[in-house]
């Protein structure tokens, strides 16, 4: 038998095919018309699976989007690793800012263009191909292997919460490995610590009953644009602090260690602003960016329509106005708790002339936190350091994976975060892609990393 | 020779037929594939004009839809009445719920069914009817009359701010009626005194050059959306006031008499409130409903976008975030300098952090207010008390028409709104139409105001 690097390299252009295929399939799980897209997916991964020499491979229901699990289990004495990815995709709206159609993918300067790409079939494509190198090289794991893939994460994997509870014994594990997330950069990789929680609300506001004249009735009645913008306005302080009483009552101070890992990442304000493509940061005073971005939560308008959206004008007063609003929650938040306090909030600010109501929208999160010097982070970072041929950073992320929270909860084990995306991939935007060369390096790395583990004694 | 009476008796049916003719015009102002059929209105009305014994009557051009102009001007010692009205059109969508075709009059329980039979053909119509009972019951006219109706009007009369002060010596007058509007009710007459004044603005707030993940990038730099919101918010104070510097510094008192000729007229808050369909009314504090309605500035939001608008949540930080903002003016409010008070405020309390930008739409209107005892309103109130039998209301409009700012300021001469059409005919709306009462009212009513007017010396 050849190495499992020779495997990888021989079915190098096999596996970017077969990434293109996993790519085309639509599976956007916001939107009810690609509902059966998001089964195909799971189809897909289903059969992928089995061609890589997984047992027990089954599509299981959730009342939801499903779930894809597989199983190798052969090395009694070993620990069982719990491999996390999800092929389900964010929209692709705004779509004319696409250069190619998102489900059409474009190989172009060693980069994979297409929605889904980065976020997260690419990266979580990686270990099922490494997994099938290692059998084909090794004869067998150095592990055991249990595969838990979903097909709504992008939704904020509301069945989830109830699914991995009722599935304790199939899904016991000892570690849980997320191929959901990233690196720090190409030459820098990092493990990544935490993940924020998440919990949205929709705000409606009516007040007349159908769009009325805005010279006829304009002046004598709330327009309920200016009342929706009244409630959000109460919703922050003018220098960025969040204004929903009890908000910040449940929030864990930042450790002297957790702020100096932070501080010994490197951070260039100007590159920051020159990525985002503004001239000036803002935030909740009293915090360096990477902790407002990681360690602090947020209240962030995601949407807002109402009334009149064409060009030139239409003098109308709407009946109706929206707003989506997410919070971004760090340990030790309640995301239920956070949404209930807002919807408080929401019912004191609202001005008694029109109809206000404030409506969960599913998907919630918990927020998420390993301990830097777990025993799946130091394997992680011997990998690392072979590879990249330098220490990690100990970050944290700013996004939400519901799943981390939920099997932390449900399982008692941690999830290390080994995947391989790169900021400037345009997740969740036009024109995402995910370059061939970490494509290749992830499965190279998850090859290492197995290897690793299998010397654990938890 | 008979009376104007007996002539209009005799010839009500041909009259009929003829406005049934005028209505088949499908005379759209705003959409270019009817720009034909609102100059085959202007040819119909010209025709109709040289038929009444109309003279000089000519079709001219302005740049955009045209108007018809004619005179009849034989009586040197008397003064000179401009009649105003329009031959175009709204559109008719939605189309399905129109009962009969909306180019296909019909005729029902004394009513004629069609678009533009109130707004503005019918009541356009009118006045060439009771000139030409005029010339062929008393051999001459009580007044020097001119005709100028245009085919602008439903897209805001853009052209006609140019082409009536370059033709001041065309179109001078003593004294305006304006043939489109209406009356209080059928048994009710009104003066209509006044119309607001509209300016309009968009108002664009970008953040980072593209949509960006709110878990990755909230809480670190301004989201366009909270900044559109702290700008909007800063516009008005919490009890309904406009916030906007020098934004009431040009706006005339209401003066004593004014507010008892509002006060005389029938109000009831809770038939109001069920139009509307609002529990609550709203506004700005010590005026009452039809003083806001009619006699107090506005500033409405039209219009607000930015981010996600479709089911569930997308967990974004868009790029840019729209509001559309009109405001409703009164006497003496400046359109173009409330636009710039507007812009300055807005560069004011935009966060430094976005790129916000405030341009013109185009489409002002400056507000119009006429005496209430203008030698006009005196003659047409005593007709409408001839008439109706009862006292007309003093009333105004919330609304705006360009061309009585405009015809004001370029020519010096008053109009007085001397319409027929009643608040239920379903203008702007579908099944639009006009009682066939207040078609031959009306033709009665011109004869009685201009035999008036004659005794009138400017």
């Amino acid at each position: 038998m050849a190495s499992w690097e020779t495997y990888l390299n021989e079915h190098k252009s096999r596996y970017l095919d077969e990434l293109i295929e996993f790519l085309r399939i639509p599976s956007i799980s916001s939107q009810p018309e690609h509902e059966n897209d998001v089964k195909r997916a799971a189809e897909w991964v289903s059969g992928r699976l089995q061609r890589a020499g997984i047992e027990a491979v089954q599509v299981l229901s959730t009342g939801g989007h499903p779930v894809v699990y597989g199983e190798w289990l052969h090395v009694d004495s070993k620990p069982t690793i719990l491999i996390y990815g999800h092929f389900d995709t964010q929209p692709v709206d705004p779509i004319d800012l696409w250069s190619d159609p998102p489900f059409e993918p474009a190989v172009k300067e060693n980069r994979v263009y297409a929605r889904g790409a980065a976020d997260d079939k690419g990266n979580m494509l990686i270990p099922i191909l490494a997994v099938e190198a290692l059998l084909n090289s090794q004869g067998k794991l150095p592990v055991n292997v249990k595969f838990f893939f979903e097909g709504q994460e992008e939704i904020g994997s509301p069945q989830l919460a109830e699914f991995i509870p009722s599935h304790r014994d199939l899904l016991s594990c000892d570690l849980i490995l997320s191929a959901d997330g990233g690196q720090w950069g190409e030459d820098q990789p990092a493990l990544n610590l935490g993940l924020r929680g998440i919990c949205a609300l929709q705000l409606d506001v009516q007040a007349a009953k159908s769009d009325v004249h805005s010279g006829t009735y304009g002046g004598t009645f709330m327009n309920p644009i200016h009342a929706l913008v009244q409630i959000i306005e109460s919703m922050h302080s003018p220098d960025g602090k969040i204004m929903v009483a009890g908000f910040y009552e449940d929030v864990r101070s930042l450790s002297e260690a957790e702020r100096s890992h932070i501080e010994a990442i490197p951070y260039s304000e100007d590159d920051y602003k020159k990525g985002l493509g503004v001239n000036e940061l803002f935030g909740e005073p009293g915090y360096s960016t990477y902790e407002r971005a990681w360690a602090r939560p947020t209240l962030e308008v995601n949407g807002i329509w109402g009334g009149y959206q064409g060009q030139g004008n239409k003098t109308v007063i709407p009946s109706t106005a929206h707003a989506k609003i997410s919070c971004r929650l760090v340990p030790d938040q309640d995301p239920d708790k956070i949404a209930q306090l807002l919807i408080a909030h929401i019912e004191k600010h609202a001005p008694k002339c029109v109809n206000v109501s404030a409506s969960h929208i599913p998907g919630t999160a918990y927020p998420y936190l390993i301990p830097h010097d777990h025993p799946g982070n130091q394997a992680a970072r011997a990998v690392h350091k072979e590879l990249y041929g330098k220490e990690p950073y100990y970050a944290r992320m700013g996004g939400s994976i519901p799943v981390c929270g939920i099997l932390l909860r449900a399982l008692g084990a941690y999830a290390v975060n080994f995947a391989f995306g790169l900021k400037d991939e345009n997740v969740h935007a036009p024109n995402e892609f995910f370059r061939l060369s970490s494509f290749e390096r992830g499965q190279k790395a998850y090859c290492m990393l197995l290897n690793r583990l299998g010397d654990w004694e938890p």
